[in-house]
């Protein structure tokens, strides 16, 4: 049985800071960095969080494939538009300046949308939606991503699993953050199936003629993932429809790379990823007074959480809830990290110098 | 065999005005209700369109549940926002006035964003995203609805079928017209099932158990709809969120009513609907010149439509290409109508004055 290890998020936070310092990468950005993929892990989004340190960002910056400076530039701005080239740096440094441009919109004019081209895999898209929550904004980021989705009635990966991530603000309930892949799953969920030797549900994805499958292998070669909804009869053509939307809004309106030619995250070397993003924030109170809008939240979040529940399901959820009460859980109990990751973390920092020493909490 | 008639689109557009007029809608506002009807039947939007003269809105008009006049009003406005009061008149009126507001705002300053209370059923959530699209904008359009749609691990209906249309100009390719309701399917598709006898896919809807059914009837009487993705499984939490999303910016951004307070659209007594609307017009040009924009959006509809298809697939979309391929049909053979909703077009009319006297192109 696999271990898991529980580390303090201060901990994690000033190891990052000293990797990414160590791969040459200005103080304030490594910080950013820290605070970008500890928020995966304390959300419970390990699939983005210290796990990916080495595959999304420590081996790109050592084989030179992103620019550790991050020299993001402004292309274009207007009092409520920005259209920023990330510079081929890091994707989470990229996010958080332009999240932070929208935000500086929104307090002056209401509202604010920024793009961003020539960008690197941003971690989680929930992230910078959660920047501007934090100002009782509503924040809405998208991201454009390797292709490993069909469209509907295809079969070879033309779009990425696209994330839309969404926060608003509400009163004595916790907000709502939506953060999902346009796709049913993402590509991890299934290569986890398949190390473990199981099927995938029928419809998680299709093999190499474009068939549903229930193989994780036939979906991992030569197949692809399948959108949200799935086949026609669920309305996969729905998904299929975001994914293009997020593909629109984050690749084509920044000018950067857009479906099969957005590079992967995990490669170490070839042309820049070109990633794009989008983000928005909104200024609830140019609409109406936010205390009126909170109290209308709650009412609405009470109408769900609150409505009769189907057979055999103890609770209903809002979005968000569970990634915060993980975050709630990590504050008590540390923050999980599992063993192989552990072992990664400590072989690799040994090579490279930046040697992973932190005393975990508890081990179980 | 029920028989199919055809009307060429200018005699039912015609017809409608003479309607809506009859009914004491001012010229200008029946001519509007006309053409967003209409637009729904030309897309093959049946459920949306000359089907549904009486049961949204004549019957409502007829008893006084809606406003004739429209009396729309500007609660608040910014450069690049505005909230509008429907004054519980025509939501199809409510609408246009709010995307030309949207329109104006983004010409000005690049992005306006619209938020409508107090308002009714709009039609097809696409008609305004279409205008926004008329002037080479990003159009979006949302709106919430009465509830339909039971939450994840829910049993009754607590959010509506609420779509998301999203137009977005290409180039030498038609443009991409996303116009989908957050639920797998509208209700009326399983009425259709129901009416005639047959099953449903397992998944579009559950019964009052909230468990699955294949049961149209079950899903109609006490049971509710299912939102994109269907079982948590299958990831129906995401179309949940996207249905909560919708209801957020339509109706609580909005002020308007929300969840299960939305009124219905076929009631014909009772306190106003207060359905709530979220517009938005995207300038592309804040971002990169056009042409620019439409070469990208034509290599990324290639990419998707010349990709290698399933076996036994014919063709990949891009969507609004089948509409945009109806409304040619419609133009060349006109516009379908089928026998019973022209028999109800006939006895009705006769009965309330406004006789529906056109003479068919053909009838099948």
């Amino acid at each position: 049985m696999t271990k898991t290890y529980y580390y303090s998020a201060e901990d994690l936070k000033v190891y990052m800071e000293r990797f990414f310092r160590r791969y040459g990468v200005p103080e304030d950005d490594a910080a950013t960095m820290a605070k970008v993929i500890l928020e995966a892990d304390l959300r419970g989004v390990d699939s983005h969080g210290i796990s990916k340190l080495y595959a999304y960002y420590g081996n790109r910056l050592a084989s030179g494939c992103v620019d550790v400076t991050t020299p993001t530039s402004v292309v274009r701005e207007t009092a409520t538009t920005i259209l920023l080239d990330g510079g081929n740096g890091l994707g989470p440094v990229n996010g958080c300046r332009a999240m932070q441009a929208c935000i500086a919109k929104a307090e002056e004019n209401g509202i604010g949308v920024a793009s961003v081209r020539n960008s690197n895999h941003y971690g989680i898209a929930g992230y910078y939606a959660l920047m501007a929550l934090a100002h009782n904004f509503i924040g809405i980021s998208l991201t454009n991503s390797e292709a490993l989705v069909a469209p509907t009635f295809g079969r070879t990966r033309r779009v990425g699993t696209n994330p839309i991530a969404v926060a608003v603000p509400a009163g004595k309930h916790r907000p709502y953050v939506l953060d999902m892949a346009t796709s049913i799953k993402a590509l991890g969920r299934v290569l986890i199936r398949e190390a473990q030797g199981e099927e995938i549900p029928l419809g998680w994805g299709i093999d190499s003629n474009g068939e549903l499958t229930s193989n994780p292998g036939e979906v991992h070669q030569g197949g692809a993932l399948l959108p949200l909804g799935g086949t026609e009869e669920m309305s996969g053509y729905k998904g299929y429809g975001l994914a293009l939307l997020v593909e629109i809004l984050s690749g084509v309106l920044a000018g950067a790379a857009f479906g099969v030619n957005v590079g992967s995250p995990l490669s170490t070397s070839g042309p820049p990823a070109d990633v794009g993003h989008f983000f928005m924030a909104l200024n609830v109170e140019s609409f109406r007074p936010l205390n009126e809008f909170e109290r209308d939240m709650d009412a609405l979040i009470e109408q769900l959480v609150h409505s009769p529940r189907a057979v055999g399901k103890d609770r209903i959820y809002i979005h968000g809830e569970k990634e915060f009460e993980h975050i709630e859980e990590c504050r008590r109990n540390g923050v999980p990290v599992i063993g192989p990751v552990v072992e990664e973390l400590t072989a690799k920092g040994k090579e490279r110098g930046v040697e992973f020493d932190l005393q975990p909490l508890r081990i179980c």
